[in-house]
């Protein structure tokens, strides 16, 4: 597709571009671009930019990030195609660890095409060897690798389903959302949500995870512990209200 | 698809059940699924009902129709999908005719296969013969049927692009729009817009015109004198942000 590198348009359009791409692949499916168009609507409502709000909740997910004995990514079919090469950088990084984890069917297939997309980048992950569940969620979606998400003691979700998030929040793990939404389920779920596109937020996360990198446990605790993330969640509501 | 009668999404998941099924059959796109996605976010603004501020739109878009001497109601891929069969008993009620007339590639097909959608529904609709363009409007899909939108002095668009709305208005045609973001191009370009899901605002107009279709031409047009469009979406936005 070629896009004029003036276009007003042009990240929409670009992100537009690779779900199709992802449909076609069978990474993405019809659902997804659903959601993914719920998304755009928020993030119309943001002027499609990272707000401050969003700034201090990336730089809290950093802190977390590196708290974490065990971080892991989560990735699904629409972030693999939106920013898989950014989701690498911040796994570098932070030295969290990538797993595919998928809400609709296929599962398997679609995991296992999604670790392809990243091999492909040169960045083996996670997600084809699910023999643990997650509790509380049934069926197949609940499968995660043992030494992925299953024991990671904090997980980064994007673009998630709210039963997954809760059910994730329950079993002790600290949770890191992006999610445009304010008000979703998942966004109100986890310790730590960035109500902003993947698309910016995942770099963002990573410039501040770079930044903190050399930071000892009590600074990166005290930012942590100074986020309080109802309170961000209704700064990006009225932030929101006000540009409608 | 089998989803429980007191499912609480249930309205929701028929209708991704639907489009799901026009994009295996081609006749929705990957970009009609993400357009979709936005509007579900606007609905869920809504409480996903159909507002006072939308019952009198459809009021004025059922006096409009009923005044036109030829009335066009304009399908695309999702609406086709969606609402097929009230889109087929509100032509009914108003004497209006109905014609494909879709957006992204491949047009002509797309065209024939709507067509055929509605045939299968024993209605013949317009859209499959398009010898005329809709000036200003850069390649073909501004292509319309001569004795169809052409030549129509009162033209429903619903979930259309910004640019062919406004295209149509400067053609000098009446337009009513059922657009669930009261921001959009199309929402504001039109003379009459409900801001309302399609799938309750056709059924809606079509409720309307069944009341009024008695009515002499002065009460009707007293009807539409008396809404004022962007008054109306005022209200819209304001309903959405109250309830955000």
């Amino acid at each position: 597709m070629n896009i004029p590198t003036n276009h007003p348009r042009r990240a929409s359009l670009e992100q537009r571009h690779a779900l199709e791409k992802g449909l076609n692949q069978g990474i993405v499916t019809p659902t997804g671009m659903i959601a993914f168009g719920r998304g755009e609507a928020f993030d119309y409502l943001l002027g499609e930019k990272t707000t401050n709000n969003a700034q201090k909740a990336c730089r809290a997910a950093a802190a977390m990030l590196l708290l974490s004995r065990h971080a892991v990514l989560s990735v699904n079919g629409n972030t693999a195609m939106l920013c898989a090469k950014n989701v690498i950088r911040l796994a570098q990084t932070t030295g969290a660890q990538i797993e595919a984890n998928v809400f609709y069917p296929p599962v398997k297939k679609r995991r296992a095409l999604i670790a392809r997309h990243f091999e492909k980048l040169g960045k083996k992950i996670l997600g084809k060897n699910t023999s643990k569940k997650i509790p509380g969620l049934a069926s197949n979606r609940s499968l995660v690798e043992e030494k992925g998400i299953f024991s990671a003691d904090t997980v980064l979700v994007m673009v998630e389903d709210g039963d997954r998030t809760q059910a994730l929040r329950k079993t002790g793990k600290k949770i890191v959302a992006i999610d445009l939404n304010p008000k979703s389920r998942t966004a109100i779920a986890a310790h730590v949500t960035i109500v902003d596109n993947v698309v910016r937020a995942v770099p963002e996360i990573a410039r501040h995870a770079q930044k903190l990198r050399n930071k000892n446990t009590e600074e990166l605790e005290k930012i942590v512990a100074a986020f309080d993330n109802g309170k961000s969640l209704k700064e990006a509501l009225a932030f929101m209200k006000k540009r409608a």
